[in-house]
């Protein structure tokens, strides 16, 4: 177990962070993140120039400031939302033009000015901007795209010496094409940055080729510094992911999946299909959608749908933690009539959920048992 | 300034009930709603009869369980529903046959019924089954509901010996009509209920309409027991009928409204084009959308739509009290994105100004000013 400084707060590794998009986690305020005893969120620098934009921003004082919260905050570049959302754009080798998935209006992305908007946001942990080819790219494409994040690397690097932004992540590029993901890593390391990031998982490849390239990846990256697998991913993923030696993780997937009522529900002991004493993180069970059982790391849990009727009557509590007050019957109830409260619920219920498992984690690696 | 007793709980009057119609306040937790330091909130037994239903609602243990809300609640019996939002009804001496909003099922309410619906609730404050004509009734019809009204009173009360539920409120009819509200009043009070509401206003008619039928009606009230104006009102409205004698009210103005961006703020002095120290509460300004100053009681506030551009850069705080660490530009930003935490903040923001406009008003009677 490791520790990452920053101005908000000395974080313990592994962890996981909350996603802000937009200056706040879907459904949640800042307050419930405290109350989730999460050190750290992420927000975007794509969103957050394109709305409210750096002169709100700059006047709010930051990000911080402007939703309330006193933990970390790491920002994305933008990079990937850049080659994800807007469906125009022009890689340039000074930067990528592209056309805001909102309106419409024509904007200009570079190494520079990305660490610029993350420094107005107040970023205790900024990303550099990368190239993200999409999952269909060719080794071509991936290639080139390698090269150019370098560049810009190297850029980032030179612009913050000025900058100062406290922690500067590199992004591993690469695809799932072992000599360009080390080619990538070995030229950022040069770079000597202060984290390193895995970039370009997670976005449409299998969890095996995900985990082959975090075995031969894994073990050259720098020992003493962070390392983030970005987008990752399912509870699996993640105990997979630091068994590997991976440190941070986000991931849409707690928050989301709360939105459409789907639970993350730990389970008191193994269901009857595993046997006891198992190594059940590497038990490949099939997913089940809809009362499917996976085990994961020392723990067992279920994902439940709570909009399915059984649970019109079921008066369990929601957990056991942050949510013991009320019933899954509540839950269900408040679903099925479109309350607002539902999402609010669930998404403490998934956020709650995901926490405590990198806090098992982290005992977990503590007492040698990972 | 009076108390009305109930097991979860004593409230001073006069006081305000925020709606949580389907067993949650809309946007928020009853944890929010505890917050806010309101001793009461209100549900509605048309809504829960239907969803979840009295199986679920029995089998929670009652509403207070259901939604972990400790304080007082008050339920409508279901009556305004029935007329309001069910297309087909069909009233017959016994009681009202109707077709679910949701579903089109057939039910059939009585009064009997509605107060063993109300008892499984748990409700603390019950109230008759009262026949809702529309606003466009002729007076035939409105003499025939209050008769009505009164017969049901009649069988609630009867039911109530056994049923024991702790507040038994009667519902005064009579639209618009000196003669019919009195006489609907009248029979009520021989019935000796622990409470008298004033159904049928703030339905269309106008404010000083709705004032005219209090002026008479409220003097022959009973003065040991509470009065309840139902769906009351606007901040100007509260503050008129409490200057009339009466003690309790609830209104969809402060969530709906906030759904909205609509919000009450108050203002730190007059308005540059009200005197000082002149009878604000009197003082009949014109209501103006999007930035009317409208004076209340011995306090001046505005309403203002937090969606308008100029708040995009107001760093000024949503309000001094339980949203001071939220910028009104932050806040502006969340409703433009499309956060969901836009409504939550902005409903926080609502009830606080009703509430504690609420406790000024009570503080300005027990100080003599009302």
């Amino acid at each position: 177990m490791g520790k990452l400084k920053t101005a908000h707060g000395t974080l313990k590794t592994p962890f996981f962070m909350p996603i802000a998009t937009k200056g706040a986690v879907k459904n949640l305020a800042a307050e419930d993140i405290r109350e989730l005893r999460s050190g750290i969120l992420l927000s975007n620098t794509y969103h957050l120039y394109l709305t409210p934009g750096m002169e709100v921003m700059k006047k709010a004082g930051g990000l911080h400031k402007f939703m309330d919260w006193k933990g970390a905050i790491l920002t994305d570049s933008g990079g990937f939302q850049v080659f994800s959302l807007s469906k125009i754009r022009k890689i340039m080798p000074g930067g990528v033009e592209f056309r805001s998935h909102l309106d419409g209006s024509k904007h200009y992305l570079t190494p520079k000015k990305v660490l610029e908007i993350q420094k107005i946001i107040g970023s205790d942990i900024a990303m550099v901007l990368d190239v993200c080819p999409p999952s269909t790219a060719s080794m071509e494409e991936i290639e080139a795209a390698v090269k150019l994040t370098t560049i810009w690397a190297k850029k980032a690097k030179i612009v913050n010496c000025k900058l100062k932004i406290e922690n500067l992540f590199g992004i591993v590029q690469g695809g799932i094409y072992k000599d360009l993901r080390q080619k990538s890593l070995n030229d950022l390391i040069k770079l000597n940055f202060d984290g390193y990031a895995v970039g370009g998982l997670a976005v449409g490849e299998s969890n095996s080729e995900m985990y082959k390239v975090l075995d031969y990846l894994a073990p050259q990256m720098p020992k003493e510094k962070p390392r983030y697998l970005m987008g990752v991913g399912t509870p699996e993923n993640i105990v997979e992911a630091v068994k590997r030696g991976m440190d941070m993780f986000d991931c849409v997937i707690p928050t989301r999946e709360a939105r459409h009522g789907r639970l993350y529900v730990n389970l008191p002991q193994a269901p009857s299909f595993v046997r006891r004493g198992e190594n059940l993180a590497n038990n490949n069970l099939p997913l089940r959608r809809g009362g499917g059982r996976r085990p994961v790391g020392l723990k067992f849990y279920q994902t439940i749908n709570i909009t399915n009727a059984k649970f019109k009557t079921d008066f369990s509590p929601i957990n056991q933690t942050n949510l013991k007050q009320y019933s899954k019957a509540y839950l269900h109830h408040l679903f099925k009539t479109g309350e607002p409260l539902a999402m609010r619920l669930a998404t403490m219920n998934n956020l709650e959920f995901y926490l405590r498992l990198m806090e098992e984690i982290r005992s977990d690696i503590k007492q040698g048992k990972l």
